[in-house]
């Protein structure tokens, strides 16, 4: 993408009500744009980091077995009347009369919904294990929406819903979620812990949350410090048993807040005990019969016997990862992009637009980085170095070629790895060779 | 995929409410399922169509030079009160309070909400011109819903908004979307024809809907012949003048009922005058200054003059084009999926599930389909074979391999082209390299 034909309104002042590091960011660096209190556009930018995250979540699902559809964002409030849900609910659901005086509500999540979506086709226990997700945006009516998407009140959300014959498969269920999520969030650059919560208005008795640990985390959380740097589980047979896989993390110590047990925390060694903010990043449930019973979601067993279905339920806070990402990485500069989330592979800044051999060589890098899959923003605008540069660093594209008159006299251009800081002169060639090796295997 | 393993929710009897071939085949095929008077679930194979379909919208959107962003569903009252549409708009609007008492609405449509966001952000002609899409869910409260997704109240819509400091620039940016919407629909199988038509709510004096023909279609549309049949634009220079292209196809008569015209219709020659239904798949618009004058959009032109902008936008009805690509392909058995927007490749039909040969054979031939990136649809359960045949048929995938016993003993397998019911007997490598032949340059 040439600069000049790209929409990236930057902003040179940060907004007031921008606290922390991804807020502010990502409004400087024209990612987004509020259009109400905890409601966002995604600008060009933005939108395609949310795409590319939406992806991994999308990718790590389809392998542990999951089938993606789509529910709609606006929902009847007869089926929260059946699981009690309308009424427990409060104020974040937001709800709606439509033109027939009909009561409705845009889905702060699906169980219900998709429960009737189960219990209405599924009649044989040949047709589990079922695990069904989708990707779409929600809403929650959060009375102080803050930190920018981090806390907005349209958000989207990946969630997926299991059924299971039993208690036990269930928990096989849950298993394959829990592992997903941990590759999941380690292709992002992020090391997400597992951590024991709370269940909330989703109920059940077994849940955990991923906790990507950061200042600016809303939650305090408590883990045994082993369980930070503990590499993601990789390629996983998601037909073997997994609960070894599983046991190993839950054998160390990880709470939130509401389920921290101080005694037990204090067992461990002074210099494991590592208490610190947290942002949640996902949440899975197990809760068993608790909408499956109400709304008699059952299918025969094969003993010719009717079985309520045992669920779970498992989000990934799409949007929030976006937030989330640029806490845990970025400096004074601006957002430092892992590659596999980066809105663009690399940025070339031509020092002199309109220079013969500034613009040619500028031309060629874009030409072949593009070809190659990169997807390189050219800076081909009419601005001063120190702009440009300042500008790159704050949109934190993972490489910069610079491509300027004085290094032109000797053959080549300078290459910057925007986390490290680091620079090299290359020839133009060599440039495009390294940033093409740096990401294979992304 | 294993049809074991999928979740393909088929109905045996079509719902009374469905009168069109593609609301009974849609449900029956199990692709969607209603929560709500016209809001609907996609189901995974109904899901899959929309994103290949949307992916084609999206690949010819960027190739005209778009840009795609994310406008959020839920819209602040107060935008809409600045143009005048808030109260124009009528009982369609589904309008929301939220837990403070603000008015809010869910987006039927974004001309208020685009250009906002460009008059924070675009102050100089140097940026110009500009065109901003996205591809999202809207909501119309329709008095009454009914052909299923053709016309219901959530449905995904792509739309696009175009910027320009002058009347003769917009039109430019018109033409290119006049002349990218020809290309899209033709990826899709779809003969879609530019006609005349009403400006409605969106306002403007240059108008044209894209409709494809089909006895099912909503509204009565006058064209000459030839229209039909003249092929898709192709590969475009986006960057050339593209009038006279627009104008070979605007120089033959078409229009919408609202804006037919009798006299000039008779005057073509009798054979050519082509009356018949249509469904809109497209509508596209040039209203100039009816929203960035009100809201006050304007750049400093190059001549240091602060100048309105002259604005158009652009309307594919991406779920709706999922039943229009139906209508205009099934046949009494089923749907026949081209192969652009088609949910699998082809399916693999094992008529001994169990039986040693058959299960090598079929899941040799699924290995390498799969391996060949041509997504098949395996059936691997213990169904009759009437019951298999005729499920695939529905379902209208565009191949079929049956592997069953008598064939193996010949080393032969059935290959069944959908469309034209043509069979082959063919070896299981020679079906394989037929299938993926049939699928180059898709």
């Amino acid at each position: 993408m040439r600069l000049s034909r790209y929409f990236l309104p930057l902003l040179k002042e940060t907004p007031a009500d921008a606290t922390i590091a991804s807020h502010k960011y990502m409004l400087r660096a024209g990612m987004m744009k509020q259009n109400s209190a905890g409601i966002y556009s995604w600008l060009p930018m933005g939108f395609k980091v949310l795409k590319k995250i939406e992806q991994i979540v999308r990718e790590e699902q389809d392998r542990a077995g999951a089938i993606e559809m789509l529910m709609p964002t606006i929902q009847s409030a007869d089926l929260w009347r059946e699981t009690g849900r309308y009424d427990a609910y409060g104020p974040e659901m937001l709800r709606i009369t439509d033109r027939h005086g009909r009561d409705m509500l845009y889905g702060p999540t699906n169980e219900d919904m998709i429960t009737d979506i189960f219990r209405s086709s599924v009649r044989s226990y040949k047709d589990l294990p079922k695990c069904l997700y989708h990707i779409q945006w929600k809403f929650r009516d959060e009375v102080r929406p803050r930190f920018g998407i981090m806390r907005g009140r349209e958000f989207l959300m990946k969630d997926a819903y299991s059924f299971d014959l039993s208690a036990e498969d269930a928990r096989k269920s849950y298993n394959k979620m829990f592992l997903a999520y941990l590759n999941t969030y380690a292709r992002m650059g992020l090391k997400a812990v597992a951590m024991k919560a709370d269940t909330g208005p989703i109920g059940g008795d077994l849940s955990h949350e991923f906790i990507i640990l950061a200042e600016t985390g809303e939650s305090e959380v408590f883990c045994h410090a082993d369980l930070v740097n503990m590499p993601p589980p990789g390629v996983i047979d998601f037909d073997s048993d997994l609960q070894p896989q599983v046991d190993e993390r839950l054998a160390l110590y990880a709470a939130t807040d509401e389920m921290h047990d101080a005694d037990e925390f204090a067992k461990l060694p002074k210099d494991k005990q590592l208490s610190a903010r947290g942002i949640e990043v996902g949440h899975i449930f197990y809760f068993g019969e608790k909408y499956s019973a109400p709304m008699k979601a059952k299918v025969m067993s094969s003993e010719g016997k009717e079985v309520v279905v045992h669920m779970g339920s498992y989000g990934v806070g799409v949007s929030r990862l976006v937030g989330g990402i640029i806490e845990a990485s970025h400096d004074e500069d601006g957002i430092i992009w892992p590659k596999s989330v980066t809105p663009f592979g690399a940025g070339i800044i031509n020092l002199k637009v309109g220079g013969e051999e500034a613009d040619q060589v500028s031309e060629d890098i874009y030409a072949k980085l593009t070809a190659a899959g990169i997807d390189p923003l050219y800076d081909d605008k009419n601005d001063r170095g120190g702009v440009k540069f300042s500008r790159m660093d704050l949109i934190g594209l993972p490489y910069q070629i610079t491509v300027g008159p004085r290094g032109l006299k000797e053959g080549i251009v300078e290459v910057k790895t925007r986390a490290t800081g680091e620079r090299q002169s290359l020839s133009p060639e060599a440039a495009i060779n390294f940033i093409i090796s740096e990401f294979e295997n992304i």
